[in-house]
C-alpha cells in the first residue's frame, strides 16, 4: 500500500521528497496547486482531498503550520477520519500544542488505529538532507513501525513516552533555547560595553558554568563562529517566527497546566518584537543579539 | 618578604591557610577578633590596621564582601594606600564592581605598583580544597607574578586581559548561569506537569540545542543527577544570596553603561525574592525549581 | 416562581441572604452541608442538586469558585441542563474564563433560555452590604430581567455588551489594577529610599501623571491614608489569591486571543508569589509593598 | 544684576525667553552659535563661557540634556564654580541623577551659595506657554527666592523638600505613569481582542478599580479621547525617547539603593526599544498601545 503525506510546505515537500527517493510508493495532498504539481511530475499519486489519502494508504504522515490545520485535516468533512482504515498508523510531524495532540489521539485510537506526534528539528536544511531529528509521542509497538520512515527522513529519532510527550519534549527544549540564547545575547553585550573582547569571553565561558548551546554551539556574535547563521547576517537558521511560535505553544501549555514561567513568557515578548519587525522578521533567532545591542 | 592577606571571612581563610600550607610567611588582617586569633595559634602574624599589612609585604590579597569593604581597605586612614611600597603587587580576589576596579587600579599605579582583580569561582569547597579558579584582570607581569600563589589557591587561572576584566567577566558568566538556570527550572516544572519523566526530558535536552551547564551538570530536579545540591535538599552549593548579589552588579554595570538586560534583571528580582525568603535564603539557587514548583 | 441559588460560599450566601431580605423565594443549592443547614434555618427551601433547582425555578443565580465548577453545575449528570425550563434566565455572577462563558451561553440558548455573565467587584464586605457592582453581559432584555435582582444584592450594575462581556470587563479592570498597584509599590519604596515621606510623595502624584486609583483610593503604604487595608496590617480587602486568579484568568484568554501582555503576565508570576507564601497568603493585595520593601 | 540661563534647547531657548517677556535682564550661554544668535537679535547679553554666567549674575538657572552636561557646566575650567559668587542662587531644570544634584549642592554650598534642583513637567508646550510644573527640591528660603521666575515660566511649582527631592518625585511619578501606560495599553488590545469597545472599556475603567491618568487623561486608543496625542497618530506629546531616558534614572537610582523594580525595569526595557525604533523613536509614548497592537 501507498504512504501518504499530508502538507506539502518548506519542510514537508523535503521529507515526502526524501521518501519517494528511497523507493516508497506515496500519495500526497496540498492545498498549493503548483507544489502539488511538482510531485505529480515525479510520478507520484496525487489525492483531491485528505479523506482520499486515508482510503489509499495505512502510513500517514502529516506536516502542518499548526493545531487547527491538523484538526482540519483530520476532522472536516473531507478529513482524514472519514476514510481511515483499521490498524493505520497515523504520524503528526507538525508542532503543536501537545493537548490536541492527545485529543487526535483518542480519537484514531477509536477508529482502532495508532497514532505518533513526531515533531522535529534541524529545520528545511535538516529536511532537504535527511539530518532531522525526530521526537516521538505514542506506543512503542507505533515507534517500532515509524522508524524505518524517520530513518529515510532524518538522522535521528528519540522515543519520549506517551503520546503528547514528543510535543512536550520539543517546546521544553526549544522554551530552554530560547531563554539561553537571549541570555547569551545580553551577556555578549554586558560583556563587550565592559570591553571584553567576544571571542575570549565566550571562549572563558564555555569551560565555565555560563556555558550553553547558545554559546558554543550557535554564538550569535558575528565574528565569534564560522558556519552559524550569525557568520552570515542571521540569514537561514531557526527563524524569529517559528521560536515565537514555540514559545507561544509553551505559553499556552504553561497556562493550561498552571506552571509559573517568568522568563519564558518574557523571551516570547521579547522574539514576538523581532518576528513582527520588518529588520528581524525573516532572520535566524540569534539576530536578539543585534536587537539589543541596537537599544541605547 | 611577608605576604599581605586582607579579610579572612569564609572564602578568604581557607585560601590564607594554602598559602601557609605551602610555606609562605603571611601577615594578616581582618576585623574579626575569633578568626584573627585562629591564625594567630597558627604563628601567623597579625596586624591592627591595612596599612600595617603594607607596611610589612609586597604582594597582598584582599578578599573581602563588597566595593565599599574593598574602598576601605586602600583608602581609609588606616589603609593599604598609606604605606603602599612602591613595586607592590595588589591583588584584589574579591566581587566587586568593575569600574571600582578601574578606579582602584589607577590609584595603585600612581603608587608605581600593580593591581589585579582576580574574582574566584568554586566556592568555599573550592577555596578549603584549593580547586579555585580564578579569572585575572591586570598587566601580563602582574600576572605571572601572582601566578605561583594562583597555583597554591586554586586550580584554574584565566588572564581575561586588563585591569577590571576579571570582575567583568565573571559577572557576565554568572547572569548567564542565573538565567539559564531559572529556565531550566520553569522547563523541568513544565516538562513534569505535561507528564515528561524528568530524567528523560534532561536527558534528551543535554543532546539537543536546549543543553546548557544548569541541565548537564547541576540539575535542580531532585533525582535527575547525583551529588549535586537538588540531591541533598539544596545544601551546600552556590547560594541565592550569592547569585543574588553578583546579578545585582551585573545590574549596576549595565546599567552604567546603558545595556539592555531584560532576562537578566528579571532572573535577578526573581533571587532577590529567593534570598529574602526563610525557606530559600541559605539554599543553592538551584532551589527556584522548587520555588517555582511551590507555585499554583 | 422561586428563585434559584447554586453557590453559598463567602459571596454567594451573603448575596442569597440579601435577596430573602428582600423577600425573594429562594431555592438553593451547595455542597457545604452546614452553610445549607443555615439557609434552612431561615426557612429557605434546599435542593438536593443543581437540577432540582432548575426544576423549581425559572430565574437561576450561580456564584461559584471557577469554570471548571460552573461547567459542572450546568452539564453534569444531576445539572442545570437537564431540568432547565424554556425562558429561564441563567446568571452566573461567577468569575471565570470569558471564553467558557460564551459556550455556556450558546447551550442556554439551546433551551430557549437566556444567560447573563454577571461578575462582580466589591469583594466580600460588598457582597454582606449589599454594595456589589455587577458587570453584566447578555441581551439588553436579559439585563432588564436581572436588574431588580443586581438592585437588591448591589449598589451598581454596568450593562457591558454581549455575553462574556462582563467576564471580559472584570478581567481587563482587574489587569490593569494589578499592574498599576505593583507599580505604587515600587514607586513608593524607590521614593522613600530617595528620602522621600510617603505621604508627600503620594499627594504630588495623586495631582500630577503618575496618579491611578492605587495611590488616590487604595494607597498601600501605612499611615497614608486611612480605612484602607494598609491601615490594618492588609487584614480583608482584595486577598493575593484572588488577584492571582483574575491575572491567571486573564493570562488565559491573552494566550487564546494572542496578545502581548509583558508587564500583566510579570504581575501575575508576583502576586503568585505572594498568594503561595505564608507571610502574605490571606493578605490584601497591596501587601506587595510590604513584600518588595523586605527584599534588600 | 542680571538673571543667568546656560542651556538654550527645546525647552530651555522658550524658558528664557518667557523671562526676557516678564522684564528680566539676561545673560545666556549655550553651545550652539545659532540659537545663540537668535538671542543676541533680542537684545540678551550673551556669555562665552559658564564662568561668564557666573561672573555676570547672582541667580543662575541650567537647562540641560543630563547629568554630565550640569556637571561639566559647573565643574569645567570655564565652569560656574570658578567665578560663583557668594549668596548666589543656582538652580537646575535638568532631569538629572537625583545623587548628582545632592553632590552639586554640596559644593555650592561651599561656595556659600544655594541649589535647587527643579525638575518640570509639561514638556516643549508648557515651556513655550509658561505652563510648565516645577518640582523643587531644597531649602525653604532658596524655593521662596526663585518662586517669581518658576511663576513667569510655569503654572505650577510644589516645594518637595530637600535638595535632590525634586528630582526624586519627577523620576518616581514617571516611573509609574511609565508602567500605567503599558498596562493600559496591554489592557485595551486584550479588551479588544475580547470583542469590548474601547469606549466602554474605557468608560467602565474609569469609574472602577483600574482608572489612572493613562486611562482617564491621556488614553492611548485612538478615538477614545480627543486632544491627546493618540488622537493626531501619536505626534507631539511625551516622546518614547524621554520617557525611556526618564526609567532610567529611574533604574540607575533604584539600584543604587537596592530597591526591587521588576515592573519599572521591565517598562523600561519595552520604552527602549520604542525609542530605538524607525517607526517609533519620533513618537508619544503612548503609541506603545500600537507597537503592541501590531505584536501577534
Amino acid at each position: 500500500m501507498s504512504v501518504g503525506f499530508i502538507g506539502l510546505g518548506n519542510m514537508g515537500a523535503f521529507m515526502a521528497k526524501n521518501l519517494v527517493k528511497n523507493g516508497r510508493q506515496l500519495v500526497v495532498y496540498d492545498v498549493n496547486k503548483s507544489v502539488v504539481e511538482s510531485f505529480k511530475k515525479l510520478g507520484v499519486a496525487v489525492a483531491k482531498t485528505p479523506s482520499e489519502v486515508g482510503a489509499e494508504s495505512s502510513t500517514i504522515f502529516t506536516m502542518l503550520p499548526n493545531s487547527s490545520h491538523v484538526e482540519e485535516v483530520y476532522s472536516s468533512k473531507d478529513g482524514l477520519f472519514q476514510t481511515l482504515k483499521t490498524d493505520s498508523l497515523c504520524v503528526d510531524c507538525s508542532t503543536i500544542n501537545p493537548l490536541v495532540a492527545k485529543e487526535l489521539a483518542l480519537k484514531v485510537r477509536e477508529k482502532k488505529s495508532e497514532f505518533l506526534d513526531a515533531p522535529v528539528s534541524g529545520g528545511v536544511t535538516g529536511a532537504e538532507n535527511a539530518t532531522l531529528t525526530f521526537m516521538v509521542g505514542g506506543t512503542e509497538n507505533a515507534y517500532q513501525r515509524a522508524l524505518p520512515f524517520f530513518q529515510q527522513m532524518g538522522k535521528n529519532s528519540v522515543h519520549c513516552g506517551d503520546v503528547g510527550t514528543g510535543q512536550s519534549v520539543k517546546i521544553c527544549n526549544n522554551m530552554l533555547l530560547g531563554i539561553h540564547m537571549i541570555g547569551v545575547a545580553e551577556t555578549m553585550n554586558l560583556g563587550e560595553k565592559l570591553g571584553l573582547d567576544p571571542k575570549v569571553l565566550s571562549a572563558i565561558i564555555n569551560t565555565s558554568s555560563g556555558r550553553c548551546w547558545s554559546t558554543d554551539s550557535y554564538n550569535p556574535v558575528p565574528g565569534v563562529m564560522e558556519n552559524v547563521p550569525a557568520a552570515r547576517g542571521y540569514a537561514g537558521g531557526f527563524g524569529n517566527k517559528l521560536i515565537t511560535k514555540d514559545l507561544g505553544l509553551a505559553q499556552n501549555a504553561a497556562t493550561e497546566v498552571g506552571v509559573p514561567t517568568p522568563l519564558g513568557s518574557l523571551a516570547h515578548q521579547i522574539y514576538r518584537v523581532l518576528a513582527n519587525s520588518p529588520e528581524f522578521g525573516d532572520k535566524d533567532f540569534g539576530s536578539v543579539y543585534k536587537f539589543l545591542k541596537n537599544q541605547k
